[in-house]
């Protein structure tokens, strides 16, 4: 059956999540859930994600040259929903949701304490794409919450990170199954 | 707790997986499963993923230009995995794995039949990333599994799409939440 080729987005789903954090020149803080999101490169570690070139994420990394990529768990559901409104630039949406600001180590942008994993980036690059802009950044420092990554790996069941499937529906990682 | 970073993209799980089927210009057909890949523009429609640059789906789309998109669901699981084995650029994997090559209407790269849809790429750009390339691509065909996306509403619980966890670890999307 035929798509409107616009929509064809929707059927990349469900997409993991995450919340950038940025700050303004002025120290406003942001954060903002994106769903177009992935790892670009391994080593040096990498990210890309697309965002509306309005978008105050997109202001504030042309501002400070770096963000910070929080990964969150289904704890944070609701108050993923809330930076996702709009608030005007002079308004956190950090603290709209009652989310707690830290300090990052090697970057400007705040990192988010609630959320399972937070990775520090600093701007490589930025590429238009149609009405989004692709945005690339390097991974500099990360920290995960203790017993999610052992031993190089990763327990999302027990993690439960959130995936967007569209609207105000996400879906959790509920049982693994193995290829052959 | 402090994480290598190389691994940080093991904690952006799970994601949404896809098989790019790809042409030479010898005419051998190729398809290769990847999970570094997002949305990139809505209007107009355009898809982004990460590759190692010496992949055959990269020197493919350097010489024919574009590339298909499949998003598959459970049932090609083991496929899948047989498609992201390692076979020389003379063999096709779309045979390896028994799975149907299609004609596509716009581009020359084939589609697979089987997939729960299959979205057929334009190449827009290729951006080098650390130890991968970005390839931008247009959507400009896209055909969908009839019953799986009604009145622009995606069905991911009725169309069981393939998420990477990591190794040969998938995952389903079983039940949806809802924020606030």
């Amino acid at each position: 059956m035929k798509i409107e080729l616009s929509y064809w987005y929707k059927l990349l789903v469900p997409r993991a999540v995450v919340l950038i954090s940025t700050v303004s020149k002025q120290g406003v803080s942001n954060a903002a859930p994106f769903s177009f999101v992935m790892p670009a490169s391994v080593e040096p570690p990498m990210i890309a994600f697309a965002s509306d070139p309005d978008h105050h994420t997109i202001s504030n990394i042309r501002e400070t040259g770096d963000f910070t990529v929080n990964i969150p768990g289904v704890d944070m559901l609701n108050q993923l929903w809330t930076c996702g409104e709009d608030f005007p630039k002079g308004v956190s949406e950090i603290r709209k949701a009652h989310l707690t600001e830290q300090k990052s180590k090697k970057i400007k942008s705040p990192k988010v304490a609630e959320a399972l994993a937070q990775f520090e980036c600093k701007l490589e690059a930025m590429y238009e794409a149609g009405d989004h802009i692709i945005v690339v950044g390097r991974v500099v420092d990360g920290e995960v919450k203790r017993g999610l990554f052992v031993k190089g790996k990763y327990n999302p069941l027990k993690a439960r990170p959130l995936s967007h499937v569209g609207g105000n529906e996400f879906t959790l990682p509920e049982k693994i199954i193995n290829a052959i």
